[in-house]
């Protein structure tokens, strides 16, 4: 008998209409959680527990997911090779399983999975130490077959899930990863901890940020029923919130079966600027930052071509683009740093309040299963 | 002035109704002449033009295009990892310029562009020299800002393409990717040339299956009277087959304005198998080979959902498949290796004739220029 950290309350709804939303309020506390095991409260500095790998003499990382735990291990790139200046290659499971890239044994290989069974995840970590790299995974199940199987695990706290769409386990998988790429950066001095410093801060603000955002959904919730109607959604995003824009879409897709589609912002010129119309809402996922003029000329675009542009931004981005949103959401202001992590809990409130309306059974979509098991 | 080397009659549309279909049926001439400049007529053996550049010294190449350039680079990193054994980065150019990832000086950077002046494409190849990266381009255009910074440049012998959509010269890409594989394999020694012998032959027979492809296109535009009315479509592949079901839904997406989306089959599970009911055409670009089974697999679970089956497959392949897919199109046996350039024409084809029945604009679609020189 193996006892979960979790009392019999936790299990059920509580106060919720769906576990789905129950799992997206326990953000702040869980959120709270894995950073407290990831930051050395004393330092305030990023900690790991002790690895079987010396992580300063890592050429470079191969990473591997499927589904939104893909979508974390996108940001998680970005974070990765600007912070800690490693190159990372990052591929869906399925791919990179019968691409069978050649890797430098030298290298360290990354998997992430909610339940730590996903098969394809499970085969990708197989060929990566059967071509002689050390695996970490990032998993929820610390008994699971991933974690035993890698050489180093480092577990999201964020409990059982039990709706089928993934919420608090993407956003701790993001943690998680965040607080890996901040040792990463110090392990190989790529960062001094005067750096690092306000990067953590901006880390544990992130669940009272949360809780905040949290407290009121009206906004959302008004936003959710203009988008109820629509037959296709662009989510657009760049660097570290393109894979939010994929993740936007997705649970969108998975929860309300509108045919979202997340797209990097600098790609809507070479195709899906054809699809824009009125019919057709177009969501930007936008905190002010260094790529936020080059998405806002790509959203003027689509607005100069009929595009319904809705705005996901702080106060300062909201204003820059006050003349051309049809609606804004606005997120309190935070570092570009933790923005994926804070954005994540919008978009995926997004998707469940359109769910809702539309009647679709928000804990069990149609067709999907918790865990993919199979290939 | 600079004359090409084209003469004014092939500039016209000639007995085609649109220079797409035109240029669609150029492709046979097109990659004849692409792969004489490749392949030593005496030894059929790659040959590649003197390069400033040694190819057995490369550690791994980092690849970086926009749009169906980026999808002709997919498949290369396919081939170029399977055949070569070298290691490929690919991302789309607008994500890698501002991810500025650490890239290893030794190795070489790739960019593909049918103007040679794609803004980010260039911004990338700018960013690999400043990282001490030589640069390879494979551009339409030996005149291009793109083919003069470049350290060598392998030029698609394509000719002017008028449609903005772009099909001979995404094929003509593909080609001289193949052919770069093949060379590169040799120079490394990955490949014997008794390995190589059955490639090159297998590229040879291109240009004859895809006149027999294109002398009848009875059945596309059969099943193109069967999407013109779906408001979205899922195009699914793997491998090296995954980029061409990229290509079929932007080309979809791009002409007809028909939501359709690309994926690796293997994700289908982890989201997009909710969207499938009768109203969504699943397509699948399937030839028999090693990755067969697996998306046979995906596909009947799409069936038992409702979805509507349509295979791009060879005689085989339909067979296995003929108690699912609701419309087959039969494409000549070909080595799994040209698959992707073969499988290119139909999906384009059923993308043309989809845009004419719905009565769009197929050489000028709304919204989209040919060539994006601004970012």
């Amino acid at each position: 008998v193996k006892l979960t950290r979790l009392t019999g309350a936790s299990i059920g709804k509580g106060n919720f209409r769906h576990f789905m939303e129950k799992e997206l309020h326990e953000n702040p506390a869980i959120i709270g959680d894995t950073l407290n095991r990831m930051i050395d409260p004393a330092t305030r500095l990023p900690v790991l527990p002790d690895l079987a790998v010396d992580l300063a003499a890592i050429p470079r990382i191969s990473l591997s997911a499927c589904g939104s735990a893909y979508y974390a291990g996108l940001t998680a790139r970005y974070w990765l090779e600007e912070i800690a200046r490693i190159a990372v290659d990052a591929d869906v499971a399925s791919e990179f399983r019968y691409r069978e890239p050649p890797l430098d044994p030298a290298g360290l290989g990354l998997v992430i999975s909610q339940s730590g069974e996903t098969a394809d995840t499970m085969a990708a970590l197989r060929y990566m130490k059967r071509q002689g790299c050390k695996v970490m995974s990032v998993v929820n199940v610390p008994e699971s077959t991933m974690a035993r199987e890698s050489d180093l695990m480092l577990e999201t706290i964020a409990g059982p899930e039990i709706s089928v769409a993934s919420t608090k386990a993407f956003t701790a998988q993001l943690a998680v990863l965040a607080g890996f790429t901040l040792a990463l950066a110090r392990a190989r001095g790529a960062r001094s901890d005067a750096e690092i410093a306000p990067l953590v801060a901006a880390l544990m603000e992130l669940p009272g940020k949360m809780a905040q955002l949290l407290a009121d959904d009206t906004e959302i919730r008004a936003l959710a029923e203009d988008i109820r109607d629509a037959r296709d959604v662009l989510f657009f995003g760049r660097g570290s919130m393109m894979p939010i824009a994929l993740e936007g879409a997705l649970k969108l897709k998975e929860l309300s079966y509108i045919h979202a589609e997340g797209y990097p912002a600098g790609e809507m010129k070479h195709g899906p600027i054809a699809l824009i119309d009125p019919s057709v809402p177009v969501i930007a996922v936008l905190p002010s930052g260094p790529l936020f003029e080059k998405t806002a000329s790509n959203l003027q675009e689509a607005a100069a071509r009929g595009g319904r542009i809705i705005l996901f931004s702080d106060k300062a981005g909201a204003a820059r683009l006050a003349g051309i949103a049809n609606r804004t959401i606005i997120i309190t202001e935070c570092d570009p740093f933790v923005a994926p992590i804070l954005y994540a809990i919008p978009v995926q409130l997004l998707a469940y309040h359109v769910a809702v309306l539309k009647g679709t059974d928000v804990d069990q979509p149609r067709n999907l299963a918790k865990s993919v098991t199979v290939e």
